[in-house]
């Protein structure tokens, strides 16, 4: 399959490349690594088997061209972008992947490209970028996949791609439960980590007050998206990301690691969509917007744009 | 008047020295500072003018004995000592002033030495320590004294004291309307300075998110101190709050100037108190409860004491 990776950052450049060992044709849109991947090829340290695949790296889409299937795996602090960079890959029959976080990405994309052919993946993953060229995965790395439509058996044929790779995938029903699931770990877990002053998960578990707060936040979430035409049940799922979370012992969500290299946080998509959305159905969450001024406001102090 | 500070930092020092230049009997217990006041008396560095007194300055309250008033500047940090200080100063008709922030203290001095000779005092000043035996008061100094059973003939008798010595005073008929209207800019302002990321009164005003945490933040203390015996306009009280803050610049509160020395926050007294009287009340105020977790956390991790 002719593949496109758009935004290759260490989710993009992971997956495309076990696509791309797996025999697919993957051609990735690349800023920062460009030259390096193109002298030496991309190569993947990865807690399941290190390997290095000679990439075809591209500075343009015009030059990758229409494509089967597009992965999108930009920030969403790149979103204003995003369509102008995905567009020369998409063919009438392309499908668009959306391998991003937070909420409204996909639904930007139905607006730019139509509804039908567009996924959204969730990468329950740990990487990050190394020297240009070199990616680092250091754990977990399963992949849920959705339609925007809900159309079950187009996403097993995404979700068989990426599990004939070698990938541990799984089909959601529904995209919108899956995306609003997956908020409720990362509205309290990937923000206070940033509001309470740079820390880890494991602080957040083991102070009383700061656990208190993710387990109200993870109940206005839980709110929200069941207003927004999810069924998730709030005491065994706040149970269930707690567990979890308490085995991952000082694990630094990709907002604080963005927060510790002063990037541009993922702050819209996370906790501003999700306010938008509960305001526009009438669903009272006022510590998740208390954590949307705060985060925004660190954000842009963190990055020396308020004087 | 025979007349102990106990407490003597920036506020202890300089209120105390004025009513010692007025010519009162001010005995003074100290501890940084105590070396450098016996040997060259306490410098009053003032934008109301400057000042020298060669100040009476004790290790131990037991050496100064009783007296007629007792002034407590200890920070609220130390609220669990202030009693073994306080007792050996207390006589049979002595006078307790509570110079001190939040919410609370003048009950606990009740509960010690009885409700009918305990006031409260409200200064709003900038001052800071200098150098051992020097006080810098930068600006403002205004104070506003009220009787914990208001009684309001002997709230005249302490703040014709401080008048005399030249200092602008004020008498409230309600020390609970009076701490609570206090805490509706101590809240929002004091406590956002540090939470978003050790800023001044100024970055709040001008961010439009920070701004309407602190005005939801002054809606619920006004609620809570209603709850509580106030009668507190909340329209026009968060509108005045506003209008002074705006003449500020950049201005630090005292929480902002302890958090960036790394020293213990008044987060109980400011915030812990109030949220407690809130919830006893039946009053919603999740805004203030998620300031004080995330405050009261910042603290700790500020001080080193969370790994």
């Amino acid at each position: 399959m002719r593949i496109a990776v758009i935004g290759s950052g260490a989710v993009g450049c992971l997956y495309g490349a076990r696509l791309g060992r797996a025999g697919h044709d993957v051609h990735f849109l690349m800023r920062r690594d460009l030259d390096a991947v193109r002298r030496h090829g991309l190569m993947i340290h990865s807690c399941d088997g290190d390997f290095h695949l000679p990439a075809k790296a591209y500075a343009r889409s015009e030059d990758i061209g229409p494509v089967d299937l597009v992965i999108c795996a930009l920030k969403t602090t790149n979103l204003d972008v995003a369509e102008a960079l995905i567009r020369p890959c998409m063919g009438p029959t392309t499908n668009l992947l959306a391998l991003m976080n937070g909420l409204g990405v996909e639904e930007r994309f139905a607006e730019w490209f139509g509804a039908a052919n567009i996924f959204g993946g969730l990468a329950f993953v740990c990487s990050n970028r190394g020297e240009p060229g070199h990616v680092h995965h250091l754990s977990y790395g399963r992949l849920v996949f959705a339609h925007l439509l809900d159309d079950l058996d187009r996403t097993r044929g995404i979700a068989d791609l990426f599990a004939a790779a070698g990938l541990t995938t799984s089909v959601a029903p529904s995209l919108v439960q899956a995306r609003w699931e997956k908020l409720v770990w990362n509205i309290p877990f990937s923000t206070l980590a940033v509001t309470a002053g740079a820390v880890t998960t494991r602080h957040i578990m083991e102070d009383d007050g700061l656990r208190e707060l993710a387990r109200l936040l993870m109940v206005e979430t839980i709110a929200a998206g069941n207003a927004n035409r999810c069924t998730l049940d709030a005491e065994p799922l706040v149970e269930k990301m707690f567990a979890n979370t308490a085995t991952m012992g000082d694990y630094k969500p990709s907002m604080l690691i963005d927060y510790q290299c002063k990037r541009e946080l993922e702050v819209e998509s996370i906790l501003g969509e999700p306010v938008r959305r509960a305001a526009a159905l009438n669903v009272a969450v006022p510590h998740m917007a208390m954590q949307y001024r705060l985060a925004s406001f660190l954000d842009r102090l963190n990055r020396g744009l308020i004087q």
